[in-house]
């Protein structure tokens, strides 16, 4: 008889690969990865320590957010309803001044708790220090490609930060965390800096995290001083390969998208952030039409406020339809592609996970569909993508590793994290006031 | 020393009214109302039979949803990511041809079910026989302002079955259950049939609730048939008064607001199903700037596809900044106005429920503020319209009975509703097919 780790029954698999769904399904795992996976007949023939009853339940990848700053959790709420430009300058730049490592790390522990409850499994991340979300996500659990953002102002020193950062968790998926580098902006950094982060990226060969055509504002001002757009300025020094994640690309010329795709440059769409502060709207049909891997962001909870993809799924869906006047665009099974195999694509982790298939990572989320927002059940994919909610996730598995079952957490301390995150929070507001 | 039915203490009380936030606060419920309501400081010297601790929770008036139909429950992702014409002629129309009244009260009751489990205390529905409606609603606990829906084809037999219904259920918040008159829109009544059921709302002395300027293409239809806009047709037969609740209101001219302005007609805003039908943005900005009344409501559960209010005031929001390119647009604060007080406002039941006062009904949720996704607490509103979600809510009280309490459902057996919708929804679909 074989032997697995952790032995899943019962319940419908949504595969997210060629095998499509799999009715009163068996997941085997074993050492972090799928073993097995096909529907049951019969006795499983296979011995595992522990069980998980599936019945009742729906199993997916675990959902991909490919955009966000988790330590930002601490800011959720603390400057509403504002202006961009308003909402940096006033209140977020001179509280992350303030930021020290430890409050970084309170609040990227609470990004990870919030994800875990809502069935985020991998997360791109860019803040700083990014060493303290890194220790974050490790201690939860997760799965990430972090990068240590960058600016010009920070310069060679911060740079050197990133490359040590990414010789300490190297970016090809052969842990949980894996990183990348991460320049804020073409606004924020010279085209003379972006190119060296192009060199380091390429010499260490790892990926690159970036901000993209998020603001009509900031891509004049980039226009005015060098005479192109964001994306031609890219091209120009040989920026755009097909490593790059960029988060936004609200404004994009077809022309600019033509190079998105000649590149393979991969995007993260943030819808809720893009509309809270009245940013615009990204063409995503058109990227997508035109083979542009997209995978979905959350940004930061700051500017949402919340970590939860399945809000953040359906909101995705549904302002595309309205852009485009058109329902039938991003119908709901390419919106959970995006959240899980797409957004795994973008991250280029899709050989590791994305999708349930044998030899893959254990990335999975089992959902308790038996609520009666998702009765009764007509489409699968409608009710995951347009009914539920992060707190219809049962269990969380990363690596194998069981992190949530019943909604309990098992490697935070809920009522600990947001403790200390609510007294981190509260502390900075002092200490800014002060 | 005074006596109360129940009394909740400890908790965040935000009254939506001009009393503003109250912290540690009290509140007494005797025969259904509010009786009193303060900072709680010392002992409460009232007695109670029932005490609930609200410490950590917040509470609120209970939602208010300005526009749905709530038997459609068992559509539930039956119909995904279409036009709205073939979505309507190929699939509801023939499934609502099919219904029996069973079906639609199963349907109804799920409604119910999971409006209790997310927050919603009053319901702005129209479908047909509403009378099931009727019924489930009263089960359940609810409150609502109900109509029999009305097409030109049901003509004078379905009329006369809607002034009965009126009759019996009289539109004045007497009871929990209330009722106007419900013509389903211009393109499917005529001028003729929308005076004669104008003349009956007036002699009844209930309200209208009507579709209005939802789909450019009925609108046009409208146009070419009569020579004017809907909003010019109906103020031409002298329809348009303060007792109208108007649902949608997309495309309106500013000669329209103006009408509507003129006339006090109020609006319920739907901005889950006009996106997902992709049937566009209203201006609500413009509306309520023009001193509108607007509601929230999130339309059929077929179309949305869900009750949360939660989410639905997050898109609300969301929807009109993108909408203005403007984050000041929609602030927290307005949009839970929109939820509560002025929702009821929309259903002319202002005077009963809609923010929490003494001598108004007691419809109160109670949030539990406990969670990863609401820590930290910087902005309580912004907290409840961007963070928070259905599940958040720990209690629900309506007409002074508690309906839900630690998110167990008092008035209705879970798994027998579900149960009852999901086979109903099949045996629909096996009627269909056969």
């Amino acid at each position: 008889m074989e032997e697995a780790d952790t032995l899943i029954r019962g319940c419908t698999i949504l595969t997210m690969s060629e095998k499509g769904t799999i009715e009163q399904g068996l997941i085997a795992i074993r050492n972090g990865k799928i073993t097995h996976l096909r529907k049951e007949t019969g006795a499983p023939k296979i011995k595992a320590e522990k069980i998980i009853d599936g019945r009742g339940k729906v199993a997916t990848p675990g959902l991909v957010n490919c955009h966000t700053h988790i330590a930002m959790t601490v800011f959720r709420g603390i400057a509403e309803d504002q202006k961009l430009d308003e909402w940096l300058s006033k209140t977020i730049w001179p509280l992350e001044a303030k930021l020290r490592p430890k409050d970084v790390y309170d609040g990227a522990l609470l990004g990870c708790l919030e994800m875990i409850k809502s069935g985020t499994t991998c997360l791109a991340d860019m803040y700083f220090p990014e060493e303290m979300v890194a220790k974050a996500v490790d201690k939860a659990g997760l799965r990430a490609m972090l990068a240590h953002g960058l600016m010009e102002a920070g310069g060679e020193k911060e740079l050197r930060k990133s490359v040590e950062f990414v010789r300490k968790y190297p970016g090809h998926a052969s842990g949980r965390i894996n990183a990348c580098l991460g320049p804020h902006a073409a606004y924020t950094c010279s085209p003379d800096f972006l190119k060296k982060i192009r060199e380091e990226a390429s010499a260490l060969k790892v990926g690159i995290h970036i901000h993209l055509a998020e603001s009509k504002e900031m891509m004049r001002l980039v226009k005015e001083k060098y005479g192109f757009t964001e994306v031609e300025l890219l091209e120009r020094i040989g920026f755009l390969k097909s490593d790059v994640l960029a988060a936004h690309c609200i404004y994009l010329t077809q022309e600019e998208m033509r190079l998105m795709t000649k590149h393979n440059v991969k995007v993260a769409y943030n819808p809720v952030a893009n509309m809270k502060l009245a940013l615009g709207v990204a063409k995503i049909k058109d990227l997508t039409d035109l083979g542009v891997t997209v995978g979905i962001g959350t940004d930061g909870p700051a500017s949402n406020n919340d970590l939860d993809m399945f809000g953040n799924m359906k909101i995705a869906a549904l302002l595309q339809k309205v852009q485009y006047m058109n329902p039938t665009v991003l119908p709901a099974q390419k919106v959970l592609e995006m959240a899980t195999i797409d957004g795994a694509r973008a991250l280029r982790l899709e050989k590791a996970v994305g999708s349930l298939e044998v030899g893959k990572k254990a990335d999975i989320i089992l959902l308790d569909f038996r609520k009666p927002h998702l009765t009764p059940l007509h489409n699968i994919y409608a009710n995951i993508v347009y009914s539920a909610r992060g707190s219809d996730v049962d269990s969380v598995i990363v690596d194998g590793n069981i992190l949530m079952e019943k909604r309990e957490v098992k490697t935070l301390d809920e009522e600990e994290v947001m403790e200390r995150a609510q007294k981190t929070a509260s502390d900075l507001l002092t200490r800014q006031s002060g």
